[in-house]
């Protein structure tokens, strides 16, 4: 790990930065595009706004302009791909709290859209923002050429389709009665979480006219730091709820999910997720100095305090 | 009405054989796009089957195929963007019924997607359809160009989403309170409905390369016979219910809700549905005799009896 190691001792602050930078201008960016309406529908941009608007690190937005700037892709195009993605997150937040599904009061502190609002105009408002942001890819104002548009729009929907994030939900709503082998819990996080991780990597270096090794490398670094995002979650869980709580277990493990330190034990998950961001910078190797921000990313990904 | 009735006693039954063999090709088309998948999330696309195969007229599809005849738009592709409209009237059917909205039990004699599923699986396959439109338009395999690709992804976003569809639905909800007047019911109407019903007819000429005139022409068209088409639900629901239960109002009524048989009176709503079913035909003056189905498609909009 010295590499690793060595790397996050000099740019992690930078990588700070560079997140929190991303974060300001995809806020904006989402402000502008979910602007109110003037008719009574206005309730359901309303609720898509209090969702979309509720803050978070924007980890999605930021690979998706991070792997932008490999290809000198101009801000204004990244930014609409990052809230379009971020979109997607958000309506899949407001669907999972449903009480149908994780049945959820809070999220980041706030009331959950459906205890904000009611659960109708939740539902509504989850289904507007997943519709809108196909609308924000398909826009002329993301890239004059048109075949570079629908790409967008096949990479998104892969990602937060049946093939990707929905079937990931749908795997984890029936995890308890699966039995799934480790294989099997990888590939639902992979479509859970992963998916829509690697998808924003990859949709940056689609507007950049990337070559598809070029795509694919860096669907590959997002899939893997993705992975390790989701261990260092598991890993947070545990720690977090032993020192703040007392007790040793979190949610999940509580709600009789597997989780990677229920199946590694803690320090093996820490190992894991280390060499997951140590896999997915191997795969920035043709960028070369360039692809610093998305190192320090992966890196960020897998040994977060939060 | 004289050329409305000579219409009508000319080419009805090529309508209905046009509507039929539309419903036979674009419920074979959806089995293809649907395929059932190895893993462990099948079951959200066997819920996403299980509504979307579920027949019903196709009427949105039929006008997809239609409006892309007048253009000389081959099949296969006007087949995808019927398919693609249908996955989003069919996920807007699978979140209407659920308990939050209108709490159905029952859609076509069946139960619906949270009885037969539940309601997570309901509302992921709701997702997952929503999503999975996108991908078909953004395919390479519905059209050659990416312009008119990304185009298509535009109209179809812009139908369902807070501006059209989905705000429709959100003002319904919230229609017992709001007091709207004549203009705001019709707009209501035209949002809920009317979008996805404009939709396809905009959409068949987009894939014809059509000009901005005529695919306006045919939106304006798909408007006018999509608010007949309500209308007549309306009268069809006082009608039937009078004959089959000897009750004089529909469910509409009994929930409280203002219907335009309600507001105008049986015979004033049947009278402003013809009207309506004039004004659609007329707006496919430009296209001659090649948009006799058209024209036959909005005198059964206004006329029909089921």
């Amino acid at each position: 790990m010295t590499s690793t190691a060595a790397a996050a001792s000099v740019d992690a602050s930078a990588f700070q930065a560079a997140l929190t930078a991303t974060a300001d201008a995809v806020n904006a960016e989402l402000d502008r595009l979910l602007a109110p309406v003037a008719g009574p529908e206005n309730r359901v941009v309303e609720a898509m706004r209090y969702s979309a608007l509720d803050g978070g690190k924007r980890l999605r937005p930021f690979l998706a302009c991070a792997s932008g700037d490999l290809f000198d892709v101009p801000r204004a195009r990244s930014l609409r791909v990052a809230a379009a993605v971020e979109m997607i997150h958000c309506y899949s937040l407001i669907h999972d709290d449903l009480p149908a599904m994780d049945n959820d009061d809070l999220r980041r502190g706030r009331p959950t859209a459906h205890r904000k609002f009611d659960e109708a105009t939740a539902i509504l408002s989850g289904d507007a923002l997943l519709t809108e942001a196909f609308a924000v890819l398909a826009d002329p104002a993301t890239h004059p050429d048109g075949s570079i548009r629908a790409l967008l729009v096949s990479e998104l929907a892969q990602a937060a389709g049946a093939a990707g994030m929905v079937g990931g939900q749908m795997i984890d709503l029936m995890a308890t009665n699966l039995s799934l082998d480790d294989a099997g819990i990888d590939r639902l996080q992979n479509m859970k979480t992963g998916c829509l991780i690697a998808g924003p990597c990859r949709m940056g270096a689609v507007l950049g006219g990337a070559t598809k090794a070029n795509i694919d490398a860096l669907g590959a670094y997002g899939l893997a730091m993705g992975l390790a995002f989701q261990i260092a979650d598991d890993v947070l869980d545990v720690e977090s709820s032993a020192a703040e709580t007392g007790k040793a277990t979190g949610k999940d493990a509580a709600a009789g999910k597997a989780t990677f330190v229920s199946r590694l034990g803690l320090e093996n998950a820490k190992k894991r997720a280390r060499a997951l961001a140590d896999e997915a910078v191997a795969h920035l190797e043709a960028f070369g100095g360039k692809a610093g921000l998305l190192k320090q990313a992966a890196i960020f990904a897998a040994t977060r305090r939060k």
